[in-house]
């Protein structure tokens, strides 16, 4: 056998990504060669079951994912079969093997990316994961390859789909949260069960892999606050636009430095917030996805495009590939400890954090109630910015107060919550939201 | 001597940018070693003038650039020296004694890059550019890493600051043209001599590099067609508001593929257009730069961030000293000839290109003039879309007609501008604007 320069791939998942990316390395042949300085070519296509219909453009077909891996033939393994039991097993075996992988794993990575990212430095293999992040919009090589040098202070973005399509809808439309996930369900762009994305699980994976990778320590996915949109109504939206905002889904990471810039803490987090009407965020609609992040030198600048999607999410696959191709798919640093302490740098707990906060406080409509839920926000040194009280056309006994603080630490505020709702007047559950600035 | 892992930094010119680097290099010296796996040091600074009160963080001063590039103390020269000239001659220099050059010079790689790339492939170097188009934006990064494999359909961009802070304030504020230039003077968002700006030939300079590096085609700067923004009024931002738009001034590089994706022509340009409202180029205001880019992969992507400034493009310096630390910096390959004739890919002439337009006819007020115009744009295939007609509050013997066409070849708007300028009926100079709808 003569030495080839081609670099030879072994796919596991023949999924939606999958069966983009054996179409892609194909249509694509000649600009990825170009780019990589050697022909990509798919050798072997693991799944567990057989996709008969589909064209594999002269790949061999298994159900054997563990044939495929040790397979002399292939050089990389392409992870897309998600979640963590079989994506896990075959993702040691692939970095055991010196073989690097690339996957569009989120949930393998944020639960598991310690680990892998060592066997990986041990076994000298790579790891890339552009396709877990964003799909599509290469959020990844910007923060490694492009901001790398600089010190970022934080990454702020709408990273699930199907959460910014609900808001959107809700927000165009004024359409119920209810409604308009029976609608994103039909269209495809939310599961049967949509748990993990409008309970905003999918946002954090991503964003803690994102904090792993920019602030480069440690992050507990367990100790990661997140939230979804489902306490999102189409009132809150509509009473946000009236205070000069947007309710997005955000995952948020951001450290904590000292003054002379040395890593403190990091915060991270995934929740539906407000974001001021004039950020480029506040218009990114639909499935989109876009992520802002601010350091030390750029300052702030943004990334957006599909963040979902067959092609997406494949193209950034073979973006990995080709930086294995030409081996510059960067390793990831072992964890850092911090450089002040030596210790391990602490995750932020969400008690400890300060924001504005958006409340929608349902009440009885009575004399004197905006005065008692001023005094309790006073009594927790809670100041407000602005405020609707939304006038009833017809006789009601419930209304809405609207409050928008300024900065409070979330603890105060969860004190001022609790004896709100302690309150007779209080007629319901209070709605309340972060409000992110994004300066 | 011992063998020292470091990267040794030349820096020739020590303006603005340069100042900024020689700060970033030092103030984030932790997190660029440890993205170069190695240190970067700034050993050498040329400049033709010296500038005593800079600190240069420990590195030797001289006004002798050409001693710099020759020094065997300096590994890889950055170039902030802008213009033709000199800069053109270090460069070569450089690249002659096998050294990778890192460049914020766009005339310099617009008017010279197919010399240059030619000469840093003789020798062995890299040519790194990130800091020439669009500042702190990883763009150039992008395209080249994240996107690189997929096939470019277009990009389109905010790439001149001075441009987008004026049309940014005249929308804002219906202010004139020279009032707003004034005041960006003052500010320092725009030169004493604005021509270069806002002419147009920064962001020609800027999407003749783009369009060099994803189609692979040389581009003869002279055949580029370039416009600035001086005959747009507040009264064509006004109407182009009504008709749904925003007027941007955009750098556009296209390219034309035969039906099997091959590229047979490229379409280069700069000039002021309408851009529909709801796209996200439209909401990017003030000094801010923007691109949007149509591949056949991830589809559209948009990239935003400061496009000038110190410590931006500084940052964007430092991305590529990165990469040549690391080995990583690509090579830009030889100009291909296309895929189909074996022959060059012709530059499109704008008669050629095709689009919708905006017109603003001044004509006198009276009846039939609008049924004439009509005639007169239907003579030469041309449908209008839209029409704004300005009633006259006051009696006046001038109204504009406000004109939308559907989509048409340059070649039949030259001509319908031409029989329409020489109606008696017309009492001043036409104005005619592109739309982008960047679908």
């Amino acid at each position: 056998m003569t030495a080839t320069a081609e670099l030879r791939v072994g796919l596991c998942g023949l999924g939606t990504v999958g069966q983009s990316l054996v179409e892609l390395l194909a249509v694509n042949a000649a600009a990825i060669e170009r780019q990589a300085g050697r022909p990509i070519r798919l050798v072997q296509v693991a799944s567990r079951t057989p996709k008969p219909g589909v064209d594999l453009q002269g790949a061999t077909f298994s159900t054997d994912t563990q044939q495929l891996i040790g397979s002399s033939e292939v050089d990389v393994v392409v992870e897309l079969i998600g979640g963590e039991g079989l994506a896990l097993d075959l993702s040691r075996a692939t970095l055991a093997c010196g073989k690097s992988l690339v996957t569009g794993n989120k949930a393998l990575l944020a639960l598991h990316g310690e680990e892998l990212f060592a066997l990986a430095r041990q076994n000298k293999a790579g790891i890339g994961f552009e396709a877990a992040v964003a799909g599509g919009i290469p959020l990844i090589n910007a923060l490694v390859s492009g901001l790398g040098g600089n010190q970022i202070g934080w990454v702020a973005g709408i990273i699930n789909g199907t959460c910014n399509y609900i808001l959107t809808a809700m927000t165009e439309d004024g359409a119920a949260f209810d409604a308009v996930l029976a609608t994103a369900q039909e269209l495809g762009y939310a599961e049967a069960d949509p748990t993990f994305d409008v309970g905003g699980i999918d946002a954090a994976h991503k964003i803690a892999i994102i904090a792993r990778l920019v602030f480069g320590v440690p992050i507990n996915f367990a100790d990661v606050p997140v939230a979804g949109i489902e306490m999102v109504s189409a009132e809150d939206i509509e009473y946000a636009r009236q205070l000069g905002y947007r309710i997005k889904h955000l995952g948020v990471a951001a450290g904590e430095r000292d003054a002379v810039g040395n890593l403190i803490a990091v915060d991270v987090r995934a929740h539906a917030a407000l974001v001021p009407q004039d950020r480029l965020l506040a218009g990114v609609g639909g499935v989109t996805n876009a992520a802002m992040v601010q350091d030390n030198a750029v300052g702030l600048s943004v990334y957006s495009g599909p963040g979902a999607g067959g092609r997406p999410t494949a193209a950034a696959v073979v973006a990995d590939l080709i930086r294995v191709a030409q081996g510059t798919l960067p390793t990831v640093p072992a964890a850092i400890p911090s450089e002040v302490t030596g210790q391990s740098v602490a995750l932020k707990a969400l008690e400890d954090t300060e924001a504005a906060f958006y409340m929608r406080i349902p009440v009885l409509d009575k004399p004197g109630v905006l005065a008692e839920i001023s005094h309790l926000l006073s009594e927790q040194g809670i100041s407000i910015e602005s405020l609707i009280q939304r006038e009833q056309a017809v006789r009601d006994a419930q209304v809405p107060i609207v409050v928008l603080t300024q900065a409070v630490a979330q603890s105060a505020l969860n004190r001022a919550l609790a004896t709100i709702a302690a309150s007779p007047d209080v007629v319901g559950d209070i709605v309340h939201l972060r409000v992110e600035s994004l300066l």
